[in-house]
C-alpha cells in the first residue's frame, strides 16, 4: 500500500503519440518518424510515442522480411538500422522515445524466431528498456477478423517497467497485451505513472474496445494511459483503426486521435494522479486477504 | 484453462433488473417490490435482481434504524421481515430473486455492527446464497461526493458464487465492490456466467464510472454483466444514479434504464459467452507465468 499516495510522477510532463503514416518503404517510415518525433519535440513533448510495427506493414506476411537483430546488444547500423535511428531521433529530440514496436529476428537465422518489440532511448539516445510483445494477438471472430501472430511470433516473458530519470516509471505494452489486466496492474502498483500501449487495433475490435481497454486500465489502475495506433490506410493489407488517445487516471479521454496522421499531446501531471487516488483511494481499500485465488487460474 | 469454451449457462435465462422507487416506509418498500417482481416474472423473467438497499433509504445515518438479524439462520418473520418477504415473492413469482441488499445487524447488539448484506433466494422460496459488500464505500471527491461507509458498515469476507440449479453460477456483489476487478475475474475463472451488481452509484461517479465499469467488468471475463440502481430520487439524501443496465460478454450495453423506475430485461444466451471466448480466446492466451506479482500487492 506504500506507493498509493505517493507522487509517482515527478515533475509534469509533456506526453506525444505520434498516429504515423507508415509504408511499405522501411527507411522513408524511418525518415519520416523523425520528422514527427522532432515536431512533437517542438511543440513541447518531452516523452514521445510511435505505434506498433511503425517501420513496417503490419502482418505475419511481413515480419520475417523487415525484421531486425538486435541481439547482442548493441547491435550493429547493419543488423538493425531501426534501433539506430530511433537512437538518433531521440538523441536529436532531446527526449525520451518509445519506439513503437518493430519486427525483430532471433540472431540465429535456423530458429526462425521473431518477436514484435518495442525500445524506449533516452534523450541521450541511450536505450532505457525493451518489451517483445507478451500475448500474440491470435482472434477469429467468423466474417470479421482473423489473425494469428503466434504462426510467425513468439512471445516475450516479462512486465516491462522502465525508469524515466527525473520523471517517473512508464510501463510499456504493446497492442494485444491491453486485452490483459494483469501487466496494468503489476506495472500500476510497481509505481509507473503511465502505461504506454503502442498497437494496430482493426476496423472491428477498433470501434468495440479500443476507447474502453485504454479507458478501463486508466480506471482501475488510477493513472494515465496512452494508446498510439497507426493511420488508418484503407489499401494495407491490415488497415489499422487510428483513434490515438491519452486517458487520464479518471478514465476521461484528454486527446484523441481520428484516422488521419496527427500528434495527439497532453502535459501529464503527477498531482492528478495524487488526487484521484486519495479520492477514491483503491489501492488503500483492496482485500487482499480474500483474492488468493486471483493467481491461480482457471477452476 | 478447463472452463475457457464450456457452456457456463446450461440454457436461456430471462434477467429483469428491476429500478425501484423506494422510499423511507419499508413495508410499503417491500410491497412495492413484489409488485414489481411479479411483472417481470408475467413478462418471462427467471432471474431477478432488485438494487442495493432497496427496502430503505441509502446513508450511514439510515442504516441502523432499518438493519434488520439475519443470524443464527434462518432468522424469524419478527427478525427480518425483509428475509422472508424476499423468500416469497421469489417462491410467489417462481424466480432466482438476487435481493438487493438490505442494512444487516449483528444478533448482538452490544458489537454495533452493521453490513449491506444481499439475500439470493430460489423459485422454491429457498435462501441460495449471500454476500455482504466486501468493499466499503469510503470516498471524498472535494466538493462533489463524500461518503464513508466505514463509519457505520463492517465489510464481509468473501467472493461469493451462487449456484442457479438447472442454469449455472452467477456472482453477487455490491455497488463499490464493482470497482475492484479482483472479484469479477475469481467469479469467471470460476465459471459464473453473469455477474450481477446492485448498486446506487451517485451523480458524481455515476456519469464518470458508471457505465465503464459494467462493460469493463464484461469484456474483461468474457461474461454478462447486471449493474442494478434504484430510481433516481432528487428529494432523497443521496440521489442515486440510475442507469440500471445489462451487458453482453463483448461489452455490448443490451438494455438501459434512465433515471424513472422501470424493469431492464434481456435473454442471456450462453452460446453468446462461450462464442465470444472461442472468438478472442483470453483464457487460455493468459500468462500465469508472469503474474506471480498480481497477488503480492503494492511495491
Amino acid at each position: 500500500m506504500a506507493t498509493s499516495n505517493a507522487r509517482v510522477l515527478a515533475q509534469p510532463l509533456r506526453l506525444a503519440c505520434i498516429q504515423l503514416a507508415s509504408n511499405t518503404d522501411k527507411a522513408a517510415n524511418l525518415s519520416h518518424a523523425r520528422d514527427l518525433v522532432l515536431e512533437a519535440a517542438r511543440e513541447g513533448a518531452k516523452l514521445v510515442v510511435l505505434p506498433e510495427c511503425f517501420n513496417s506493414p503490419y502482418g505475419c506476411d511481413f515480419f520475417p522480411s523487415y525484421a531486425e537483430t538486435l541481439l547482442p546488444h548493441p547491435p550493429s547500423a547493419e543488423q538493425s538500422p531501426s534501433y539506430h535511428a530511433l537512437s538518433s531521433m531521440a538523441a536529436e529530440a532531446g527526449v525520451f522515445l518509445v519506439g513503437g514496436s518493430i519486427p525483430e529476428a532471433d540472431p540465429d537465422p535456423a530458429t526462425k524466431k521473431y518477436y514484435n518489440t518495442s525500445l524506449t532511448f533516452g534523450p541521450d539516445g541511450a536505450l532505457l528498456g525493451t518489451h517483445r510483445k507478451v500475448h500474440l494477438f491470435d482472434i477469429d471472430i467468423p466474417g470479421k477478423i482473423k489473425f494469428k501472430e503466434s504462426d510467425v511470433l513468439f512471445p516475450g516473458n516479462k512486465v516491462s517497467i522502465i525508469e524515466l530519470p527525473g520523471y517517473g516509471k512508464i510501463a510499456v505494452a504493446i497492442c494485444y497485451d491491453v486485452r490483459f489486466p494483469e501487466l496494468a496492474t503489476i506495472a500500476a502498483r510497481q509505481g509507473c505513472f503511465a502505461l504506454i500501449y503502442p498497437g494496430a487495433f482493426n476496423t472491428t475490435t477498433g470501434p468495440l474496445h479500443w476507447s474502453l481497454l485504454g479507458r478501463a486500465r486508466a480506471m482501475d489502475n488510477q493513472l494515465y494511459v496512452a494508446l498510439c495506433s497507426p493511420a488508418r490506410d484503407v489499401k494495407a493489407a491490415y488497415p489499422a483503426y487510428g483513434h490515438t488517445m491519452i486517458v487520464d487516471p479518471m478514465a476521461e479521454v484528454l486527446d484523441e486521435a481520428g484516422e488521419e496522421e496527427g500528434i495527439v499531446s497532453w502535459v501529464l501531471d503527477g498531482d492528478i494522479i495524487r488526487d484521484t487516488r486519495r479520492n477514491i483511494p483503491l489501492s488503500t481499500q483492496r482485500r487482499f486477504d480474500i483474492y488468493a485465488a486471483i493467481s491461480k487460474g482457471y477452476a
